[in-house]
Order: C-alpha cells, then structure tokens, then sequence
C-alpha cells in the first residue's frame, strides 16, 4: 500500500466532524479512489470532550490551531474554523508558511485574503483549495477551475445562499413577512451567528467573488461588489411580481465587459420559469456561461454537514491523487487587478408605490420616468382599499440604467404624489 | 515559458477542429490557465483538403490515426474518430503501448473495450480521459470521478442522449408520430450515421455505463444493461402520460444494491415537475446521487462542436497541468466484475391497452392484474369512437416486479379481452 496522505483537521463543527467521520467510515473506499488511505494525524477545536460522531482513537488532540497548522506530521492542514480574521486566518497563514497544502471551507477568509494567500501558496509551492467554500456539495470551483478552463467565461450567476433562498421561499409560501419568517430561521439553527452575513448577502458574497476570480482572472475582489440584502423584501413585493410572472431570489451575477468586472449580489426578479426562478429552500443553483460551453447548471445541497464534508474530501482526494494546481486557476502572479464596474448592464427595473388618490397623480409619475428617459413596459394599478388614501402602482420599465432608474425615482419622490417608500428591484431576464 | 504540451488529434470532425480551433483562439487563455502551452503537432483525419476553421500552419498533416498515435513528438494522443472498433480501436490500443496519454469523446469504444483499456493505460503508466464521451459540456466524469470521490454512490441517473429528447419533445409540441419527426431529425443531420444508436438508447446506454464503472467501481459493463430504444413511443402515449402528470423520457438509470448493477436506459414516465421531466429538446441533465451530498444536478449541452471540444480542453488542460487519475477513478485492478441485475428496484407502470366494448371487458382486465397480484393505483376508461369497437384503457400500477407486471399482462392477453398491442412503461418517481 502507498504511503498515507497525513492531514490534520482544524474546527470540528459540523463540517469539520462529518470529514472525520467520513474518512473513518468510508476509509476502504476513500483509499481505493485516491491511491493510498487519508489519515487524521491530529485534530484541534474548542471544546475537547464533546461528543462528535467519529473515534478518537490514534488522533492527536492540538489545543492551538497554528500549532497544528505547523504540525510536523501532517502533509495537509484542513481549516474548518471559519471567520475572515483571528484563528483561522493565522492558522492558514501558518499552515503555508510550514509548506503544508490547506483545504478550507472559509470563503469570507478567501473572499477578504484570497489573492495574497495565493500568492503565498505559490511562494510556497503548496496548494489551496476551497470546494467546500462556494456551493456546499456542488462541484463548482472544479468545474470552473478545471472543466471550463478551456472556455472563455461570459457570467457566472446563481442563488447561493440557502437561508436567504430558505427565507424568500418560505415567505411566499405562508403569506408572512420577513421578520416573522427570520426569526423562525434563527429559532432553527438556519443562521449565521451573525445573521447579516447571511441575510445581508455578504456570504452570498464571498462566494460570487471566488467564483468571478477563476472565470475572469481577476484578483478576487469582494470589496468592488455591490452587495443587497433581502431585508427589504416584504410578502407584498413577492406577491406582486408573482403576478408578472417572476419569483424573488437573492442572485449573484458576475460578468466581464469592456468596461470591466460587474459583481453583484442583490435581491432580483427572475422569471419563474428560469432555473434560478425553480430553486426551493436551501437549495442552490449556479450558472455557468461560457462562449462555447453555452451554459451549464449545477444545482444541489448549497450546505450541510454531507454536502459540504464531500466537497473538503474531493479536494482532499484530489491531494493525495497528486493534484497541484493554481488557488484560482492560474498564477496568481498573472491574476490581474480588476476595474469594478458599477453600473453594469441595463436591465429592467420592478418599482412598486403607493400613489395619492389624486387627479393626475398617475400621469406625473408616468411623466417622471418619461422626463429621466425610462420606458414603462407594463404598468398596474390595484384598486385603493376603502380606508386608504393611496393606491398600489406597480411599474415594471423597459432595460435602462441605473443612473436613469435613479433619476426617475428622484423624480418620482419629488412629484409629492406618492407616500411610503418606493420600493425598486432589479430584474434579471436570466 | 514552461515546455508546450504536444498533441496530436486524430479526427477533424465537428469536435476535432473545435479542439484545434478553440486551441488556436483562446491560445493565450489557455497557457495561462494550464500553465504552458498546448500545441497541435500534427493532425489527421479523412478528408485533408476540406476547410475546418482553423489554421493548419505549423500542423503536420498524418494520414493514418495509428501512426499519428505513436508520432515521437506527441505526448498527448486525442481520438475523435468514434466507432468500437476500426481505426479507432487500433490507434488508442497504439498511442497507449507508445506511452502517451489519451483524450478521447469516444463512448462506444469505452463502453466495450473501456476495461481493457484502462488496464493497459495503467500497464504503460499513461492517462486516459474522457469527459466529452458524457453529455458533452457537461463536466459530469470529472464531477463523479473527483468531486463526489469521498461518497458512496446511491444512483446516476439523467437524460443523454440529445437526439432522443428532441424527437420526443418534439413529438410532445407538435402532435406528429416518431416516424414524422424521426425524419425531420434525420434531415436535420441530428441522427448518427447508423440511427439506431440514438434511438435505439444505446448511445445513452454507452454513457450510462461508464458512468456507473466509475460510480459503483465495478469493471464497465455496457453488455449488463438492459436497453430499449424510443421507436415505439406515440404521441398517444406522450399525450395520455401528459395527462397523468408526467413526461416520456429515454432515462438512463444505474443503481447498486446487495444484489448487484442494475443498469438501465428506457423510455420512463418522469414527474413533469422533475429535473429530467423539465429537460427540452437536445439539453442533457445527469443526476448524481450520493449518501451525503444528496442529489447533485448537472444540466447542459448535451453535444455540438462549442461544448464538447471545451470537454475535450478541459482533459488536455488537466494532463498539462500534471494531472494523472485512474480511468475509472481507481486502479483497473481494483475494479470489480458487476453481477447484472435484470429485475431492479420495484416501480410503478403505465400500461395502455384497447378493450373491446363487451360487458365485462374491464372486470376481466383488473381481474388479470389482481391475479398476478398488480394493485392498480389509477385508471382510465376513454370513450370509444362512436366507429370503434374497442375503447382506451390507461392504468397506472403501484409499484411491482418486472416478474408480475410480465405475467399481469400475459393474463391480460389471454383473456381476449384487448386489440392492438399492449403498450407498458416504467414510471420513474426521480
């Protein structure tokens, strides 16, 4: 038998116990298809007596995680920690610094990191890998990395939060409203313990970043994206563009123009007859578009101790295969400095408010859209509620810019012709 | 610069100069991402004069495959010949006892000789990929083989072949039977040379059997499966499943139980509302179901000259960047001989049948499949045709074996109670 591929395993929260608990249980296999066993040298976390679902026996327990990352015996530091700074950052930095390779799941590390912890693998001639960071148990970094590398990337696009998919999902489902349905999220387990990563679509974030990264060869850039969450969104918006046809997701959408790198991560209308438009719950769905590839859908467990714990044990196996290969597919030292692009490409705009019930209050509005250069593509009017003073107007434009939609809202605003705030959502026709 | 790895590519059809063309255009991308460049030393094919969008500058012309394949200055030997055997055969069987490493888009010869192969691949320390013989853009080898390396595979299912799942949407919108829009598909130049191998399912039979070595680790055994074409579809049938709420598919479906390989590639009643069900015209979907990742879904172009010549890249691509794996995903050795299962997992069947307008005609139906101990879960009687003597009769079964379903039916002959042919298919609740 070969020699064994020795690692040790940093944080073992759920993801980090399940890749214990599948390299012992599925250890027979696990061997057969990477060439020679994978052993857990030595693991590190919190607290030492929980139980965990996996035996103990013949591994080392490491109160420090740097200590570990350096550990002599180990070929391969596993970094489950997660946070973008303090343990986990040290530890990986570390792990490099001693020539260990380093699997990890932390995309908020990566996101924040990524480029000068590449360039440091590099130095290192160590390798850096994160399946487990975007997507949970879908392959999409190797997909992206490895079987699209011949292509040319137009956009890469999908719904990769699952709480926020869980949230929008559950919201339509049961007619109540954001609040209501977080806090069930939270009494649940489903959140972030800080829930704004989540909801904030910072994670959702953190992922998009990595994946523009190796689509684009650009150095990975999360602070030039634009970045929405869905705290905004009420039941009522839901609804409404249910009636047009369209669902509410939390997409992320990265495309390289001319002009430079489009990132953003906000709440969209998608048609719901669109395979981001069909994904329920926790699922999640990545897009991804080549020249000649056309596009390619991957769609699966976006979290999860057995998706995610599968997707650190490929690049574990991957490892022991032998493999070697670019943190984002290429030398970093040739990943180039991307030009954020704000504006990015027109689209359609939702806008929903509430119009006075006043003569000619329609037609200023109208003529506000008109006057900024917004074409109205559909336009309805609810029937004012007895007891109301304002009427539900839903405009749906024609593509346009960001600039124009913004003049137009201004506009709108300053008609004094509605009340509440005006509520506007991209659409993206993907 | 890192030393040019040296191809040369045997078979300048639709994928082959999409390989060499795409080689030439994304050149600089390419180099960045495999880390050296890809060059073409030398090409063949049968016909040299015609034009092929590429430029043939600096590409020596072979014309014979099996010399090409064992040219002293190519490491990398790409057949895209197609055919088990012949010219295609006899040069991969060459460039492998030459040492060099193999890509190839050929499923039928891997789907014979996908063992042999293997083992001689490991024999002469070489590498032998494939990703573009399954589902063209689709990176589904190299998702099962590495991504999901570390799970037990439950079942690989989907639709693969393009041709089949066009003629049968096709069926579905137009309201035409196989034979009209077999021809039209034939006109279009969809069809292979011999039809029989779309629509006879074995083209989908030949990637459901690769698949499913790699998945279940078992030697590649296309003769285990049990294969039946979609030439005995109607649009009656497409129309009734419809009805009932489901799709007419060519699903191929592969399992492992205690009991051995089941493998199979039929035509299937799938749930509208299901990823297979929701597949058009010539898009592939492969599902990969794991005991920890769940249900992965990778969907996309399914063939064309854009997504499996980037397949094809993605395997160079892999080899230059230092990649070596087992064909199969572990040594050929180690690959075990499938026990084939005929009878598989219990499922439920649609039969449509024509009774005679006799009293007592339907009593002696459901009597038979009593018998047989069939639990009809629907039916329905259609009227008849005020100049017909015989009326439709659908019945959707519960879930039974093979064994009874065969033996329901026999009964329902016996009973003379029927005209025409009985038609009866597999309802698959993927």
């Amino acid at each position: 038998m070969n020699e064994p591929l020795r690692i040790g395993v940093a944080g073992l929260g759920t993801v980090g116990a399940g890749v214990v608990r599948l390299l012992q249980q599925n250890a027979d296999m696990i061997t057969k298809r990477a060439g020679r066993p994978i052993h857990v040298v030595a693991v590190n976390a919190r607290d030492k007596e929980k139980a965990r679902g996996f035996s103990f026996e013949d591994i080392e327990w490491n109160d420090d995680a740097a200590s570990l990352a350096s550990h002599r015996d180990i070929e391969v530091f596993v970094e489950l920690i997660g946070g973008d700074e303090g343990v986990a950052k040290v530890a990986v930095e570390k792990a490099i610094q001693s020539g260990k390779h380093v699997v990890t799941a932390n995309k908020a590390l990566l996101a924040i990191h990524g480029h000068a912890m590449a360039e440091a693998a590099e130095t290192a001639a160590v390798t850096l890998r994160f399946e487990a960071a975007v997507a949970g148990g879908i392959p999409v970094v190797k997909a992206l990395t490895e079987s699209l590398a011949g292509d040319r990337i137009k956009q890469v696009y999908g719904v990769m939060n699952g709480t926020c998919n869980y949230i929008l999902t559950k919201m339509e489902s049961t007619g109540k409203d954001y609040q209501d349905i977080f806090d069930e999220a939270r009494d649940l387990g489903y959140l972030e313990a800080d829930p704004k990563l989540d909801v904030g679509g910072i994670d959702a974030g953190h992922k998009l970043a990595l994946l523009a990264s190796i689509a684009f060869g650009n150095r990975v850039d999360f602070r030039g994206m634009d970045i929405e969450g869905i705290e905004q969104i009420t039941f009522e918006d839901i609804q409404l563009a249910g009636d047009m046809g369209y669902r509410i997701k939390l997409l992320g959408i990265a495309r390289m123009s001319e002009r430079g790198l489009e990132q953003r991560t906000q709440p969209c209308l998608v048609p719901k007859d669109s395979p981001p438009g069909w994904i329920e719950n926790a699922t999640n769905i990545v897009v991804l578009e080549g020249e000649e590839t056309g596009q390619v859908f991957l769609q699966g467990a976006g979290a999860g101790q057995g998706p995610t714990s599968t997707a650190v044990l490929g690049d574990l196996i991957d490892i022991a295969r032998g493999r070697r290969i670019s943190t984002f597919g290429q030398a970093a030292s040739s990943l180039t400095k991307a030009t954020p692009v704000q504006d990015g490409r027109d689209v359609a705009y939702y806008v929903r408010l509430r119009i006075l019930d006043e003569p000619g209050a329609l037609a200023k509005i109208a003529a506000a859209f008109g006057d900024a250069g917004v074409s109205i593509h559909r336009l309805r009017q609810y029937g004012r509620r007895i007891d109301d003073v304002s009427a539900t107007v839903l405009i749906v434009t024609y593509q346009t810019s960001r600039q124009k939609i913004k003049h137009s809202l201004t506009a709108v605003r300053q008609s004094g012709m509605t009340i509440k705030p005006i509520v506007s959502i991209r659409i993206e026709d993907v």
